[in-house]
Order: structure tokens, then sequence, then C-alpha cells
């Protein structure tokens, strides 16, 4: 098993001389279209599928996908991650989130530690606090329950976590399931803590403080933040705050926390929502088993992945297709479109698991390369972003790859019928026109009233949004990333841009500035 | 004054042939980047600053995209936009929504109408309505209070209402004018409305269901949708409800509403905040003063863009950097990084704004134009991206100009010093420090650790997010849209693209489909 750059594999110049790219206004028209998604589909976990019939594929091309496929060893490759090898190369770290859902290989041991021992001690661990707390086992100093769960943290630590909690929180309601409101702190604006300082009840309140290193400063400076004000009310911080940080941090076996979970380095913060940093809130918000029905989901999800035929493997196909469509078809954006209000925080999630990930200038050595990396992810949930931004997407002068989600059955299965038919049918209604809309366009000798079609789109469908499906399309995407960077030989585990900005604005703090630095400081009332 | 494509422009020739853009890194270096930053502003109304130091121009360019104004006739468009030409030509309307914050030129009389004294008389409607609402003349049946205002709407009648709602909650509450908590139903999810109710006290509610046309599926859906929970809880619909319309649509004038509050065809969905789409709910949560003060923050920006020469013009002279980046830069978004929590919607309201105004390939007399138009808009607040997308923004492989705005002062006025510096130091440090390591970036010879640097930025400043500020926030990024789109000869004001959409779920609903249409609705299951 080689690492060789995405240029220099042989199915690369294959590619690159497919010649003519199928359109999708074409291969879509007539009953080729229904034959088309009869058969463009790979089944997903929890009964969920992956459509790829509008995509700019077709038998020729996916024969090509799957030789890329092969000669970039991406089954061989998602091995050695999940058997422990050093995949984040840069620091030096194995990459074991999918290890929190489920053993895919060998074990994997570290100073004697078998790690997955580790990740499902401290779930079980965080698992028996929530089910005190619910018990009134754990309780505040008045002897009273804790009613809301706030989740302190940034990043990885704030975004895919507050999508879970968002994606199933109607669905707790009305399963009885939801036992504690979440809420959530991440930015250092200190308006943001107070907006939420001010809108629950601290005293009923536990704070779950998010951070690997104990030394992200905004986190840090919300904690501050809120203890400022559990104090203010008269409440000892200790007994309202938990901490979830490596076992190595200033923030471990802390007297200042009731308790404290750990995750370790082998988990970046954008695939933490497995470890403790989502396993907190999210068993504290729903109960212990429902984050199970979420991680079954998601590990059901990665067995599929360990398939090497890509029409079988619905996240390494994905990723393919999405690797054809940046690095031969031109498009450097792709737009998340689930239609369900629940997952509007999803994209938000994806945005960062992906962006961090892939876009990246240098291979996993460090080597600058010679070809374009991750593209720009951004979405909002259908039918709104219809009424928004497909303007762009229908007659803009670009193309922008669509990925929908939807759904079945809606959570709360309340509904009404208004000329005929329910909103969920309505909703459906909805995404199977755009998809069709973007795919045939629409001629018209009026052409502000024309659409060129044959812009691509795949779709995720599921039954309904529940645990299980959540967790599915967590790993989908996060496997369909991993695979992506494979493919483009970067390390999608380390995030070395962020680097930069940190180092700039505590010179700005201490002053110690010169030049612009010194300019904007002044422009922005620093100085 | 002549409607050129801008591909026929003399400028464009120029602009083509430029040469080799200004490096932001060489630009930006030692002291002549603080030079620039000094140098290159614009001031705005309400104390803002819109500051270019960092984007890719010199004064040889500056000029040129002058001349590019004065070929375009900017100057001259706008004045014939706001003295009531046809500049909608795909529909044949006016576009009027500057009127609602102040007369710029003529009398607009349109069939014996004078166009101001109707806005005005409309909001001074919604006022007087808002007013007794809060005093307590207007009240539920049991003879209480309304406390909660809840907007039906979506698109343009819930992004611009709802970011502009949040970006003044907590200030509003910190200066006691949070008259009532504003709420938004929107997507045709029905999950959507479920959850909203869910979290209200719908005996104590106000529902104002906002659409132009009165026609708007998702709307009269969700509309449906909350008199049947209203009814449910033994409560009078009619009693509960407001129309934001048009005078001639069936909502109009309709016993099913306390009151309702006219707009007309001349301002569209995503220009309507300023009009009671807006003004009604804002009116509602923190009285009608405060949403005069947000007029008056537009309205004196809307002066400001009157002013012919771009050095003393933000919202031109942004649409003209923005054109020159998008046509000869080839960079084809732009990310929208506000560092305030208060405005985490906004980006979204301006990526409807934006996309749907100007992402069109045909212009405004419906000819096919060789040349590209609107960018792809995404963002999401600082410091929270930082730890998200930026990493590719700092290391990917392709070039996204960053549109920063920050505060030196935070709202809610509640802070904490931690290692010596307060939150919002903390907060104006990472904006500042983040536009200087995208300038400059940093040399490593670990190529991992490597920043290029060059990549462009602009950043407006203000003192605090306060209504005035807000105000001219919003007029500044509608009229740099206005004058992007004059430049790219485009309708702004239509939105042909998302019609085709809306007549194929039709379709569907009545199950008047074949091929792939009909496929993709079983795989749905709505057939």
């Amino acid at each position: 098993m080689e690492w060789k750059n995405f240029s220099k594999l042989a199915t690369y110049k294959k590619l690159a001389e497919f010649g003519t790219p199928v359109d999708v206004k074409e291969a879509m028209a007539g009953e080729n279209g229904a034959k088309r998604v009869a058969e463009y589909k790979v089944p997903m976990s929890s009964g969920m599928v992956y459509s790829y019939a509008s995509k700019q594929v077709n038998d020729e091309l996916l024969d090509l996908l799957q030789e890329l496929a092969d000669e970039a060893a991406l089954t061989e490759k998602y091995a050695a991650l999940y058997n422990g090898d050093i995949i984040n190369t840069g620091e030096k770290r194995l990459v074991l989130h999918q290890l929190c859902r489920g053993q895919l290989g060998d074990d994997v041991v570290v100073n004697g530690e078998n790690k997955r021992d580790f990740y499902l001690a401290q779930q079980a661990r965080a698992a028996e606090f929530a089910n005190k707390v619910h018990a009134g086992e754990i309780v505040n100093e008045a002897g009273e329950k804790f009613t809301t769960a706030v989740q302190i943290g940034i990043g990885g630590s704030d975004l895919g976590p507050r999508a879970l909690y968002l994606a199933l929180e109607n669905w707790a309601k009305v399963n009885n399931t939801l036992k504690m409101e979440a809420k959530f702190i991440s930015n250092v604006d200190p308006d943001d803590a107070s907006a939420v300082l001010a809108n629950i009840d601290v005293a009923h309140s536990l704070f779950i403080v998010v951070s690997k290193s104990g030394t992200t400063l905004e986190t840090l400076t919300n904690e501050a933040f809120v203890k400022d004000a559990l104090e203010k009310a008269g409440l000892n911080p200790s007994k309202h705050m938990l901490a979830v940080t490596s076992a190595t941090s200033p923030l471990a076996n802390n007297p200042a926390y009731l308790d404290s979970f750990y995750m370790d380095d082998f988990i970046g913060g954008r695939f933490s929502s497995s470890s403790p940093v989502g396993g907190a809130i999210l068993s504290l918000a729903f109960g212990p088993e429902i984050f199970d029905r979420i991680m079954a989901g998601a590990g059901a999800e990665d067995i599929l992945a360990k398939n090497a035929d890509i029409r079988k493997n619905p996240a390494m196909l994905d990723a393919l297709i999405g690797v054809y469509e940046r690095n031969f078809l031109g498009y450097n954006t792709t737009a998340v479109l689930p239609y369900s209000q629940a997952l509007s925080r999803f994209p938000a999630h994806l945005q960062q698991m992906d962006m961090e990930s892939n876009g990246k200038s240098v291979n996993r050595f460090g080597e600058e390369i010679d070809y374009q990396t991750g593209p720009i992810i951004f979405g909002e949930p259908g039918t709104n972003g219809q009424h928004s931004f497909y303007q762009l997407l229908h007659q803009g002068t670009g193309i922008v790859p669509l990925q929908f989600v939807g759904f079945k059955n809606n959570q709360m299965e309340n509904d009404v019928v208004i000329e005929g038919s329910t909103s969920q049918q309505k909703l459906s209604a909805n995404v199977a026109a755009q998809i069709v809309a973007f795919a045939l366009g629409k001629d018209d000798d009026n052409r502000n009233k024309y659409f060129a079609g044959s812009r691509p789109s795949s779709i995720i469908v599921g039954d309904q949004l529940n645990p299980e499906a959540l967790g599915a399309l967590l790993a989908h995407f996060e496997n369909k990333i991993m695979f992506q960077g494979f493919t483009w030989n970067v390390n999608s585990f380390d995030q070395e841009g962020v680097q930069l900005g940190k180092l700039l604005a505590k010179k700005v703090l201490a002053k110690d500035t010169d030049g612009a630095l010194t300019a904007y400081s002044e422009l922005l009332g620093i100085f």
C-alpha cells in the first residue's frame, strides 16, 4: 500500500482523458431517468439509501472510479486507519473516532491500553453520570434536580454536538425521552454567554467544559464567565461543572469539576461527537440509550465503508464522485440541503468537518501538491433555501453540486392537510421536484424563464430522522471526507491553518505588534 | 444613460488588461501596511467605517474602478431607481425599498398615489398597532396582554426580519426595550411549526402571516397549521392573527385577521425588511421607535450611496472591488464573517439577498451574457468560524475573498477579564489577527505550517451593533448588490429561477408526473 499523490496515479490520467462528461439533462430525460433512479442507488444502514442517479456518471465512469478506489487503495488505507496506523502524519497520531462505535479490525493497543476499552469505559462513565442526574442521585446544592445541560466548547466541541442535539430535540420530545434541555456557549463574544445565561435557570444547570488540551482560550474564557455568573448567584461552581478533556490536561481530575470524562489525541475535534464530547451532553439530554442508538447507526455505516466495491459503499462512492467533480469538472463548492428543519445546523457541522479536514495545499508528507483539494461547503434546510439562494443554483453562471437529504416521515407526527396534501408530502414533493428541475431544466423562449438544467445532485433518503438515521448520516459524511482525503493524499486529521490567527491574536492582546497589525488593532479600538 | 453589458464597456477591457493583480502580502508588509489601513477606508454612517486596505487594490486600480463606475453610470442608474424608473425589467416594476427609509429624489407617484406617503402610512399603522398591543389596548380574548409575536413567512419574509430581530434581541434586553419575544415559522416541514408552537404560550401570541401575493404555499400551509393549533386550544384564530401582504391579495382586508399592513410589488421580498414585512414584527418586538432608528441608519447609508466618487461611497466601492474579484481574479465565493454573535443569521440573509439578486445568466433584457455574475455567499460568526472552516480559507487550494464585520464594543456590557483582557478585547484581537494572518501569511520550512498569505479581505468596523449600525449594515449590502447588478447589467430584482421547482412540486402533489419525477417521488415515499 503506497501513499501517492493523486496526480501520480494512472487513473488520474484516465479520468482527465475521460472525454465529454455525462450530461445530466440528457441522461435523466424520459424513461431512462426513471431507470437510472432505480439503478443508481446504494443501500445505507438503517433503511436509508444513497441515490446518485442525477450525478454526472455512467457505468463507464463508475468503472473508472472503481479503478481509482483500487489504485488509491482506499479500502486498505481505511483498514490501516482502524487497525491503528499513524494516519495523522503531521501530528504523528492514530485516528480512532470510529473505534467509539465499533471494532472494525485489530485490537488497537497504545502503551498497554486497549483503546476501544478506554473509549467504552469513558462513555460508560458519562452514561452512569447522566443516569444519576436523571434519577436525582446527583443534584444541586439545594438537593434539587438539574434540568439543563450547557456545553461550553468551540469548533468540534460545539458544532457536532449542537447539530446532533438539534436534530433529535423534537424527536426526543414526542418520544418522551428529552431528559434535560441542552444549550451551547461557544463564541468568545461575551454576548453569547450572556444571552445563554439570561435564558436558563443557572441553579438547575450543569455546565460541561469541553477542551481536549484544556487550553482553548475561548472555552476557558467562557468557563470563567460562567463561573463568575454562578458565584454571583451564590452558587458553588464546582458543584455545577463537568469537564470533557484529555487525561493529561489541566482540567482532568480537577476538584473544580463534579466529574470529568476523557478523550485522547487520537480523536480530532471535528470527529469527536462520538466521544464524550458528544456523549456527555447527548446522554444528559436524551439518556445514554439514545446516544447508544446514534452510535449504532454510525457503526453500521462504518462497516459498510469497508466494502471495496464502490457500488456497495455509499461513503466511498459519494467521495469519488465528489473528487471527479472537484478535479475534473472544476466545481469548487458543494451545497448541503437537508429537507428537515431538525437538520438546521447539520450543514454547519459538515462545513467544519469537510473544510477543516481537506482544505489543504500540502500532501500528508508536507509536500506541495498540484491539484485542487476540499471544496467549500454551505447549506440551509429546504424548503427555506428554495426561497433564498436556489435562484443562483438554478440560473447562475456556475455549477454547484448539490447534496440533498430527505425523509419519508417527519419527526413530530403532527401534520395538517391543506389543498389535499400534508406538509410532509409538500416537503417531499419539493425535494423530488428540485432534483428534477436541476437535472432537466425547462426550455422557454423567454430566456429569463429558461432553465439550462444539467445541474448534478445526489440525495440520501431515510424513513425518519431518528437516532440510528442520524448516526448513519454522521458516519457517512465522516467517511466520505476520509476517503476524499486518502484520494487527495492529504492529512485530513490536522488543522495547522488555524494556528497563525491564534498566535497573532495573542500578540495583539500583549500589544506586541507592528505595521498592519497595529493599524488594525487601532481601527478596532483595541489600542 | 445606457444599459450595456459589462463586457461591452471600454473599462472591461482595461480591467482585463490591468496586468499583475496587487499582491496583498506585498502591499500590506511593514509600515506600508499601516499606511494602507490609514488611507484605504471610507466613512459610513453611524460612525462606522469600510476598510479595504487588505483588498487587491492600489490607486491605479481604484482609478480604473472609478472609470468603470462612471462608464456604467452607476450613480445615474441609482437615481433612475429612486426616481421611479422601471428598474425591474422582467416584471416591469419600480424598485422602491429605499423609499421606506427616505426620499432620495423626486416624488414617486403611481396611479395618483405618492409611494413614500403610502409606505410611511403603512408603517405608521403598524406602529400604532404595536403601541396599542404594548399598552394593553389590543389584548387577547381573555383581556390579557400579548407577550409573543410569531412571524409566519419564508424567504424574504423570514430571513431579513429574523436576522434583524436576532441582531438586536439582546441589545433590546439590556436597553429595556424588548417589548415582546419574537419567533419565526418558515419551513413547510411540519416539525418547524410544531416546535415553535410547543415553545410558546399560544394564548398570548400574535401571529403575523407574511406573503405579498397571499398565495405562498409554505406560508399558507403554516398559517393553517397555526390556526388548527389555536382552535384546538379553544382560541379564535382571527383574534390572534395579522397579515402583511399587498393591498390586492386575498389576505388583505380579510376578517380572518385583526389587522393587515400593506407593501406592494415595488418592494422585492429580499429587500422588504424596511416595509411592514420587517416593520410589523420588529415594532412589536422592540417598539416602533427602535424600528425607526434602524430605518434612520439605513437611510443615512442610502444617501452616502448617491456619491459618484467611489472613494466616498462605501457600497459602490465594495461592489466594484467584488466585481473585479469575480470577473478578473476568478473568485466565485465570498465569506461573510461578522465578529458578533448577534449577527449569527445575518450571513443567511445576505446569502439570499446576494445570490437571489445576482445569480443570473441573462441581462436585464433577457439576453444571455458572456461573463460571470453573483458569487456564492456563505458565512458564520467569528470566532466560531475560526474553529471551523478557516483552515480552508488559510491553506486551501483556492482563494475566498472575506468580508469581515467587527465592533469596538459588545451589546450586553457584561464582560470578564481573563489573562489580562476582556472577552470583547479577545474578540476584536481575533479579527485584527485574522485579517493580518490572511494578508501576510507566515513562512515556515515545514510546509504544513506555512501560510501563503495574499488572501484578500475587507472589514466594516462600528462602535456597537445598535439599531442605527444595523440599519447601515443592511443598506450597505442592499446597495452593494444593487451596484453590482447595475455593473453586470442584470435585473437584480426578479427571481424567475425559483419558479420551476414550485411548478414541479405541484405536479408531484397532483400525481401528474412521469420519468424521473415519478421515480424520485416513489423513492421519497410520496407515491
